[in-house]
């Protein structure tokens, strides 16, 4: 990169005029268009591409990486721009390149429990198409998000304690390399030794080794009985607690989700509820008629024996999504507390016998700094979101959180934990890479180094390269 | 690597003489043990190493690949030996580095269900460890296998349709790389998006890109209620099936194993039984007392529907043994089919759907050539292997075997499937990887020549570098 700036400059301009005759309208340099193409919902800052480019194929993506590394211009792989850690951000400009066009099923294998899917399809849009297969996907943030964005993100969500993450949930996949090549990884095979795992070396590497255009997602089969249940807990150690215990008997919970009293409270004034404003657990059990309620029975004795309130539980369908509502709304609830602000997003991961001593530790802290800050967690997994709303122009208010937030990862990292369970890196945790992985860093720059010399794929992102 | 042959020669003897200063007896040149460090297992020739070296900590071993490093000759580690590809084979000589001495349990958490363990530990010296916790470790190639060498290959067995393979089992590791630097990957959190998957990347590399010195295991609770079960059927094509409509309807199976009719009678003849001789599917159930023996009735049902005979099943454990020990014996019976022979060891994996075809294919191919190679499949992942038995000094029978196992791999990669399921490519695969990976195969080059560019570490292996 010894180019002056002015040089640089020119070049960029010679690969718009390029990129401008080669997709027509489907590049654009306008000012709304890119300014949604930058991150939108958290305390981070926009910074916006140069252009917006929609590719509609495999062949366009890889044209697309290929001019821009010519012209050694940035490119921003883009899916719903759902994320939380301002993965989509240009901060040395760029070309977001907007895969929702590219959201057609190509298959559905339903012998195999796979599909094939590319990059835009959304988790919701995938579920749609599979009505009437007796199947579903599983893995489901809170957001709608497009499956190559939650694959590059390693996302996960509500269920992941019974059905993985989206490192589990793809059996392989495409993708654009930096130089422009096309490579498949994986197959339909449900396991191989056949060299390193390239598949999972690209989940969860947030658009900096390669573009995502295709996906081969593990299936399941709908269960026959699903039950879900909320229980309330004198304590957070308590709704912890009868977690541990639950896992421990080897129950298969589908999901257990954790809400603190702030959350229960954010929830019922958002969704005209009335529960106990109290540390709650809502569950979910699938199976068979009888293995669904054995495992209801099952769990209500460990929650007893935790100081657990009440299960309540349902099974047909509309009652099941009124129970859970407040779980449901959870996320719009936190933004009701405090219209205007923004959300610092956390997302720590820990062993599980930390988690009640971690999440005692956060909500004290929380609790002296004054912060208005609901704590959601998917405890079966030891993973748990606490939301600080911030006044954005307040200068002292976001100094606080940022202070918190490095508490809270350090608390996590103590623990033997992660600084995030589910939402990536992006721009909001690179600092606490060096912490949690010491030497590997090294070795993921070193990665980086190789696959992508020019550091044209998303940069700024995972790590700051000198 | 311009030094000449004699200097390389020079640089070898001043290594040994400084290993053996410094490992005393704990370094060896001597013949017999270094032939029992080559592959010993299968019909892939033995080369030796020129020394072993019995590493006993993480630093001797960071000290070993450094010293290694300056002086340009290979490292390659060992565990048991069991490998079926020739991992621990010399091929361009270096030091055989034994793992096995590193045999300690670190720590077990049993309320986070995992353990951390040195690379020796076999899989059944940590069972026996974990007697009385409750917990078992579920990973069980046919050997009784060092757990570093398990997750070098990315091993299975056959109880990875419910509980993984080696990719899922390892939450972290620590490793020592080709530069003598130590990396800890993962940690103990359940999920991580904490950047490039390292741990994944190190599962599977076959000592290609670092020497794993310590790991940390995912455990299960062992289940409640365990029954075994057989049940024969009148044609391949009827197990698959069975074994397809089972995992369609999420039947959480243990284990699901079939064996062809030439490996019944095998296994007949050498564990004195009479089952009758055709294909067979061996299962295992785990659950509630009522849950398992739900999930019983409902194979049997499934079971008929696709031309199945009675199911046998047993509850206590020592029925269950004799009730499996058909499966128990395979491998030997297989061998004793014909002494003196040497097996070629083969592991393709394919979608479940094109299984039935993939086997049926496969036995005519077997029945056209007149080879003994009895089946055996890991049949709910997809995975099977078939055993011909070869005199290795016949060079047509080689030949034969040759054109057998090409004909093999082709069928499975047209199907979608992989070379390998759980034995690794090591020397035995290295032909196939182009036609299963494409330019992937490029993309794992570069990732060895990044982060070993001396190709230090294993050389030979997984790919034949320029």
């Amino acid at each position: 990169m010894t180019a002056s700036m002015a040089e640089r400059g020119e070049g960029k301009q010679a690969l718009f005029a390029t990129l401008g005759a080669r997709f027509g309208a489907r590049f654009s340099q306008g000012q709304s268009l890119r300014e949604q193409h930058a991150n939108t919902l958290t305390w981070l800052k926009r910074e916006p591409p140069d252009a917006v480019l929609f590719a509609e194929t495999e062949a366009e993506v890889a044209d697309c990486v290929k001019l821009c590394a010519e012209a050694r211009v940035p490119v921003i792989a883009f899916g719903t721009g759902t994320s939380l850690e301002g993965h989509v951000n240009a901060p040395f400009g760029g070309v977001s390149l907007d895969l929702s066009r590219m959201n057609r099923v190509l298959a559905v294998h339903e012998a195999d429990l796979d599909c094939t899917v590319e990059p835009g399809v959304t988790r919701k849009a995938l579920n749609d198409q599979l009505r009437g297969s007796g199947l579903f996907f599983p893995v489901d943030p809170g957001a709608d998000a497009s499956l190559g964005g939650m694959a590059a993100t390693r996302a996960s969500g509500t269920n992941a304690v019974r059905y993985g993450t989206m490192r589990d949930a793809v059996l392989g996949l495409t993708a654009v390399l930096a130089d422009g090549s096309v490579i498949k990884t994986g197959g339909r095979a449900r396991k191989s030794s056949a060299g390193y795992d390239l598949t999972r070396l690209l989940v969860g590497s947030e658009g900096t080794l390669g573009v995502i255009t295709s996906l081969t997602l593990k299936l399941y089969g709908i269960p026959e009985t699903i039950i879900s249940a909320v229980c309330p807990f004198i304590s957070i150690a308590g709704a912890c607690n009868a977690t541990i215990a639950a896992l421990q008997l080897g129950l298969p919970l589908a999901r257990i989700e954790f809400l603190d009293e702030v959350q229960i409270r954010a929830c019922n004034a958002y969704s005209h509820l009335s529960l106990p404003e109290t540390p709650t657990l809502f569950l979910e059990f699938h199976g068979t008629p009888s293995s669904a309620r054995e495992e209801v029975e099952a769990f209500a004795t460990i929650a007893q024996a935790e100081g657990g309130g009440e299960l309540a539980y349902a099974e047909h369908q509309e009652e099941r999504t009124k129970l859970w509502q407040a779980r449901h709304d959870a996320y719009w609830a936190v933004r009701g507390l405090r219209p205007g602000a923004e959300v610092l997003a956390t997302d720590v991961c820990v062993p599980i016998s930390a988690l009640a001593d971690c999440i005692a530790a956060t909500r004290e802290d929380i609790d002296q700094l004054g912060l208005v800050a609901p704590i959601v967690g998917h405890v079966g997994d030891g993973n748990f979101h606490v939301m600080p709303l911030i006044d954005p122009a307040d200068a002292e208010e976001r100094r606080k959180a940022q202070g918190f937030l490095d508490r809270l990862v350090a608390r996590a990292l103590a623990a033997g934990g992660t600084c995030t369970g589910e939402h990536g890196v992006g721009q909001g945790k690179i600092a606490y890479l060096a912490a949690e992985h010491g030497p590997g860093l090294a070795m993921m720059i070193a990665i980086k180094k190789a696959l992508d010399p020019l550091n044209i794929l998303n940069p700024g992102k995972l790590f700051a390269l000198p």
